[in-house]
């Protein structure tokens, strides 16, 4: 089976207390899409402009992702700088330039319509519903979203999770989104929304997993490097979705398997900027990072 | 064998965004003696004044805690008022009344020079280290500390932690003792400084147990409701001495097992005000949550 990862390809300038990198390869479905590559054929949807560099969609290719649905429009590619403060859970958005992505309306390709699993990676909620539309009847969707969208467009958010089988959002979003303080609490309110499953990412702290009556925590992989924290989300959400694509049945017991893929690929993520990490990782040294999670994490 | 546990005994006000108690037992003392009391006995040594209500001398004895170390003293005992936000994680300190505490001096009567297991619950290191003084080589040495002294009496603290076998605090306390941004670097940094096990506490969010080259994470057990999130830090310590004490060796295999026993124990605590829930609470409770624990956490 194969994962169809829709969501945001953009090039970014990332600042941190120690180091400063241009012109990185970035965007949700970027991230989502490598990180779901380890473990299942990728279909990607998207937009780029003719700016957007060759060694960038080579680097999709050698991670043996169809960029069929990459859309190349004319303009600039949707351009993101950020800094992180010393303290790194703290991000400041420097500048954001939509470019292509401000008339994005995602095609999705013929070739793609029966993929069984659909990640909407974190962009506007009604376009993620538009690729749903297209879509001949997946086995099971995963969205992502964000603050901005909670913030700015929650009818269409609200609209969107009725139609999806997981929702992924971190312990601030899904307390924004319910208005509830109580991160479980949280969960279950965002079930009776819509989501039969509610991921819930606490960064460094691990994430926890909602479905049906069931619940599941786990910590993240312990790091004592963390260069840059972008994107550790999408890799999540990715390498969960991925995981997922393998699967026969997909339910609680998988999704916990799932997760832990998902927090394994972001652990490496982390390690670099950009893709940097995950574009030498393998297979290998995933199943070793298990390995390790598991007595890290087992007594 | 026996622990013994020295630490504030106290009288607390405490205010959530939903209740208000007055005249609560409180004291880092009060809350690890009695989660310590569940796996082992407990010698406790600390001060109150003559205004000490009788019912919570009674509470500690119904837990077969040992008092001939709960000094009386002449005057009142220590108050403590504090408030939460909303958000639980944040909380005031309304006022404070050191009473009969400002001229505690610890005294260890004889029979309890022998104890094995020493908790030097949270009070000014100076304290701990008068206890450590007046102890038979205790078999292992644990203590717990705050953010307080690490600003107005580090050296007295730096001092202590040479002379301890594991250091309790908190994630915010680890970063400022070290000035480390990096939490499994931080543990790192307090190994070298004395401890060789470290226990860094993140709340909701569970621990990290560091050890002599090895490492434990796990989640705190998922709350839907945290009444009273007082003394949940001083039970988690207690229950993981507790927990050591009933052991022949003490290493790295035990302490995972009582860092999650103390795990259990602050889950229930937090469930009501003051030691409300303690009081009340059985080793059966503590089984069955143990399980439920282990289902929400393994795979």
């Amino acid at each position: 089976m194969s994962v169809l990862v829709v969501g945001s390809v953009g090039i970014d300038d990332v600042k941190t207390a120690e180091e400063s990198h241009k012109d990185l390869l970035g965007g949700s479905a970027s991230y989502a899409a490598v990180a779901a590559s380890f473990f299942s054929p990728v279909n990607l949807v998207g937009v780029v402009g003719s700016d957007f560099p060759d060694q960038y969609r080579k680097l999709y290719q050698a991670k043996g992702i169809d960029i069929t649905g990459l859309e190349i429009a004319e303009g600039l590619t949707f351009r993101w700088s950020g800094e992180y403060e010393v303290d790194m859970n703290n991000r400041n958005t420097v500048s954001i330039a939509l470019n292509v992505f401000e008339k994005f309306e995602p095609k999705v390709p013929e070739s793609y319509r029966k993929s069984e699993i659909v990640l909407l990676a974190n962009i506007a909620p009604a376009l993620q519903s538009m690729v749903l539309d297209q879509m001949d009847k997946p086995r099971f969707v995963i969205a992502d979203t964000m603050d901005l969208w909670i913030n700015i467009a929650k009818p269409d958010l609200l609209k969107l999770i009725k139609r999806v089988d997981m929702l992924i959002l971190n312990d601030s979003e899904a307390k924004l989104l319910t208005g509830v303080t109580n991160t479980v609490v949280a969960g279950h309110e965002i079930q009776k929304m819509g989501p039969r499953y509610v991921a819930i990412k606490k960064g460094e702290h691990g994430c926890l997993l909602f479905g049906p009556d069931q619940l599941f925590a786990i910590p993240a992989f312990p790091l004592t490097r963390v260069p840059d924290p972008t994107g550790a989300g999408d890799c999540f959400a990715g390498g969960l979705a991925g995981y997922c694509a393998q699967q026969k049945t997909i339910d609680f017991q998988v999704l916990k398997e799932a997760v832990l893929r998902g927090t394994i690929v972001a652990s490496y993520n982390v390690e670099a900027f950009s893709l940097k990490r995950l574009e030498s990782l393998t297979l290998v040294e995933i199943h070793s990072r298990h390995e390790q999670y598991k007595s890290l994490t087992t007594i």
